[in-house]
């Protein structure tokens, strides 16, 4: 049987376990497809990098990806270097000339994922990107195959590793974000440069993939409303344990009526609250999960490892397998789904209930003018904890002489972020200390 | 455009709930699929059924499924009428004749799957069935398409939600096996005669359909070692509460050396404690989940709702748009992966950990003789504790004098089975209580 040839753009962590398990599983491998897939070549930067003891005759590297692309003998191109350029420029080729490809470039996906579709659609050939989001949870898939007959409304997930590491550090000794932030570097958690995860960047990347394919509507990284964890203190962490919460950095992609009742889609990424006995709480370490409503199937999770060259590369050959059997009958997969094509609803329409942490003065009137400002922007109160600054079990203040604590009905994020707009005002108002969204409750 | 038309075969729960949102989402299917999808006829057994208001032609009734099957202007079956036969007939005839077929019977593909996918080889069409295995959860597909660039080890389920329910019950109340039965049959969540359910027949069907997927084999109910929830006593849940865990009816599919060190699948159905700190032991009421281990990927969780109309009408309705767009292209998607034919390795090679409860004299040199028979068949002991009967926090025996509870390290099913005959026979032992397996922790 004639071999579907790779072509492999990158050979980092992902690459090197890509290659490994071809060479592993070639003969599992053959068999689910119906022919070998082989090696054509593997472009990487430099040559002489060490790469560890690959199972791959060293001649297959080059440094020039666009002729290895351009080749005659590839069949298929897996990239795996990331990054907007050059990567956008090899893919469009190769999906042009009809090479089907696999990629895990969520940043390239989330910013330019028409591009590759358009191209995909011109040359008749396979776009896969299952990696591409939460490593090697099915994920993609799902969303993309076995949920188009029904009707997703929300989409929310732990999608970044980092930050959860992070995060459940913060929560598991009340470490501060910096003391937890180094720790994770040390332990190999987080890049020399964590700027794209705890800035929310990667997040925010995969939230565009994940509302595209959800939504059935073209949702880019510049549409996704973003906020990392930087600002989360270990005060936070406490007061969402004081709570029965935790904090998650969770993407959530929804669609509903925006305010004029139209279909529409919000796309956001931040911080958030969540009472331990959701699901999502329990998510642990570097571990991802994603929470995913639909109007006939209810609530579905998916829960997995989202990153890590093995997992990754995972994901990669699940895709290589499909992509390799489309070839060998001559058809390609449905194309992107983007009909719906609903508009993006802006951030101060999403609705979600919030938690704020104010030091206040500590005298008659404060919790009527405190109430009064919330009444006045129409934001429903739901809890109130007052206490002095220092208190032990009860809330702690930064310096004032008492402090409130919050936590809101549903209320929009427009009319949440004019009341605390007049709560800084009030001169009895010393500090707000804190304002994180609370998600995943009862509504 | 031209229509994919549909022979609907059954009109009950979950047929209903396709008619209906085959109505209602008609312009989302059409757009994702690229043509319009049509009812040309529904199969019951009785015409004068009331079956609430449903958004069809009275017309399209019809009592005879098998002229519906072979009208020419019939695309795609979807079969959603269970058991064995007449149904087998019924979608072997229509996959021979080139129809594609859509189908929940998982008693069906249990038994005899290769003639499905026989007749699906023959007439080259599409067999799909994601709703015959924890309803909406998409999980078929994973497995079938997403892993298969991957090597499955093991896949651990909760795939039967009348079970969990009562088990949950018994965990939250403290009811034995009848009362929380008779709780579940009066909400819905039992059928009257709740054998299928409750003897593990249901859930060693979906064990059988998981292994083939996961296993690249033919896997029959046949092959699936199986035991229910029956035997399941009160004091059993408050022993496993005590040692941290809960109890589940579990599918436990696995891959590994037999015992001449050759490749072999191992599928069983039984209740079996698992730790609260398991993701399992989480999974309560009626929901459903699975646990996929890896070599790549690692592990794995896919969860959500495993029964019910909507449900399960919803992975119905994923297979279609991919069966009409399959058949749009014509294309067909690629047949049963069973070319790894692994031989299934007997029960008793099985290795796990084991909870015994034994009533016993209360004298001196009980334990050592009972630890020596453990030791005669090399079944190691992890955890012993022992009391007088009618402790209160102590385990409780039933009119002996004592009573032991030995948790045992991983041995094999043969060992352990031997280990409680020669208990048995041991003149101190009153009893043995309970025997249950412990899965899910470290090894």
């Amino acid at each position: 049987m004639k071999p579907v040839r790779l072509a492999l753009l990158g050979c980092g962590t992902v690459g090197t376990e890509v290659v490994r398990l071809l060479h592993e599983q070639a003969a599992d491998l053959a068999a689910r497809i119906g022919a070998p897939l082989e090696l054509a070549g593997i472009a990487v930067r430099r040559m002489g990098r060490d790469r560890g003891p690959l199972p791959v005759n060293p001649e297959l590297f080059t440094t020039d990806p666009l002729s290895l692309i351009k080749r005659d003998d590839v069949d298929v191109v897996v990239e795996m270097v990331g990054g907007i350029e050059p990567a956008r420029g090899w893919l469009v080729e190769a999906l042009r000339s009809g090479k089907s490809v696999v990629t895990a470039n969520k940043a390239l996906l989330a910013e330019d994922g028409a591009a590759l579709h358009d191209a995909a659609v011109e040359g008749r050939a396979d776009l896969y990107y299952e990696a591409a989001v939460a490593g090697a949870i099915p994920l993609l898939r799902p969303l993309r195959e076995s949920l188009h007959g029904d009707t997703v409304t929300q989409v929310t997930g732990i999608v970044n590793g980092t930050t959860n590491y992070i995060l459940s550090a913060m929560d598991a000794t009340g470490a501060g974000f910096a003391e937890a932030l180094d720790q994770a570097t040390e332990l190999g958690y987080a890049e020399a440069d964590p700027t794209a995860d705890v800035e929310g960047f990667d997040a925010a990347a995969k939230a565009a993939i994940l509302a595209s394919l959800a939504f059935h509507t073209r949702v880019t990284a510049a549409d996704v409303h973003r906020e990392g964890i930087t600002e989360v203190t270990a005060a936070d962490v406490a007061s969402a344990r004081a709570m029965g919460c935790t904090i998650k950095l969770l993407c959530i992609a929804s669609r509903g009526p925006d305010s004029t009742g139209a279909d529409s889609v919000s796309v956001r990424v931040h911080p958030a609250m969540i009472p331990l006995s959701h699901p999502l709480a329990r998510v642990g370490d570097a571990f991802n999960a994603v929470f995913v409503e639909a109007v006939a199937a209810g609530q579905l999770m998916f829960y997995g490892r989202g990153a890590g060259g093995a997992p990754t590369a995972s994901a990669v050959l699940g895709d290589l397998v499909t992509v390799a059997r489309n070839r060998l009958v001559g058809v390609r997969a449905a194309s992107e789904s983007a009909y719906a094509a609903l508009p993006i609803r802006p951030m101060g329409e999403a609705r979600t209930r919030y938690h704020i942490s104010l030091d206040v003065a500590d005298r008659p009137g404060v919790l009527a003018a405190v109430a009064g400002v919330f009444a006045g922007h129409d934001v429903s109160i739901a809890t109130v904890r007052q206490g002095p600054a220092g208190g032990t079990d009860r809330p702690v203040g930064r310096g004032g002489d008492a402090v409130l604590v919050i936590v809101t009905h549903e209320a929009t994020d427009a009319a949440l972020a004019a009341t605390v707009e007049d709560l800084r005002r009030l001169d009895i108002v010393r500090s707000i200390a804190s304002v994180l969204r609370v998600e995943g409750g009862d509504r």
